[in-house]
């Protein structure tokens, strides 16, 4: 019987919404294990909308849900609308618009708030005991909403800005352990069932990446 | 020595732009064969922008160049920057949006037009006998700008939608010839050096696609 797994996006590009290559590389391999796969987002706007060009935001208004359509190839639903029952693993993907859109990480980091409806989600398969992976920058997401849980982001340092305070020593202070993983490894929290992999947190080629993501989604699986 | 390629996109959204995941798979492959990649696309207004989430065009203007950015993580350039002597190779992933902004064939069908900036660079590396890959829709290219060549979209018939005529035959009077392939196999054009896979022109999982996708960059590396 084939594994039932949502995947929780948050808009479409890695500067203000989902990281393509992150999403794209969770869909091909919970494919490759045979999952069933139902795609989710919120129905809200956008924090930013940055012209990926550019490098900055933009004034346009964009909404998550209807940007993450584009990953899904329009097969998607609101997240308002899963429900635990019909899953048995739920994936984050990540880029900036996980610390944008469902939680507000990118701008008050440790003190962040977690939107509401994805922490209700959270909530819920956590209490189901069912597994949750989640990659990049998403594990901030476990990390405020299940203190105590265990969650790599790669190095302790932040490779790409190695002299300020990293994501590894904010998911510290909020009472988490935090795990040093090389792109092409998952951390297993057996107990919270949390199931996290660094990603694009490291600088590493994308087939590594995309590698690491597999080990996530094997992990997730297995624990499904 | 690594094999330097060009990724051509035409934005970000299969509707619309660049079919996102064959434009992930793409830069996996070209990332685990060891390619030096570059990516481009045109500066130019797309002809649509669809809300993926109702499938239908909206009044919003999107660029080709600033969407495809969100692909390519902001490391892009414009196509017109693109001299075929910097590479070995040229990719076009596929979507609506190589059949809407690079050419006329969503309207038009055969008797489109090729954007010039296109058309000049598919002539360039077609000169210089170095390999163009292409997958989905983005065959019609080569159809369009080389008469005669050999290109495969998958079957004879249009998987999608059986009854009308479809990509295969329009191609096949345009004076080419379409061999039918599976989603995991690759067509060599040897005396053109063009290397097709038809990816989401077929109705496959996500892993297969990507391995076909796998195929073609394997192929094109080959002859580059």
């Amino acid at each position: 019987m084939a594994k039932r797994v949502a995947v929780v996006l948050a808009g479409c590009g890695v500067f203000d919404g989902t990281e393509i290559h992150e999403a794209s590389a969770v869909l091909v391999h919970l494919s490759r294990n045979g999952a069933s796969v139902k795609i989710f987002a919120p129905s809200i706007d956008q924090m930013h909308v940055v012209d990926h060009l550019k490098g900055a935001p933009t004034e346009e208004k964009r909404n998550v849900l209807v940007e993450s359509a584009r990953l899904a190839r329009g097969d998607i639903q609101d997240l308002s609308e899963v429900s635990v029952k019909d899953f048995d693993a739920i994936i984050f993907p990540g880029g900036f618009g996980v610390a944008k859109n469902l939680c507000s990480w990118a701008v008050q980091g440790k003190d962040c708030c977690v939107n509401e409806q994805v922490k209700a989600v959270l909530q819920a398969f956590h209490a189901e005991k069912k597994p949750i992976g989640l990659c990049c920058i998403s594990p901030v997401l476990a990390a405020k909403v299940f203190p105590g849980c265990e969650v790599t982001v790669g190095n302790d340092k932040d490779e790409r800005s190695p002299d300020v305070p990293g994501t590894a020593e904010a998911i510290t202070q909020l009472g988490c352990k935090h795990i040093c993983k090389n792109v092409n490894e998952a951390h297993v929290d057996e107990k919270n069932k949390i199931v996290t992999t660094c990603a694009f947190m490291c600088k590493a080629p994308l087939h590594e990446i995309f590698d690491g993501i597999g080990v996530m989604i094997q992990d997730v699986l297995k624990l499904a």
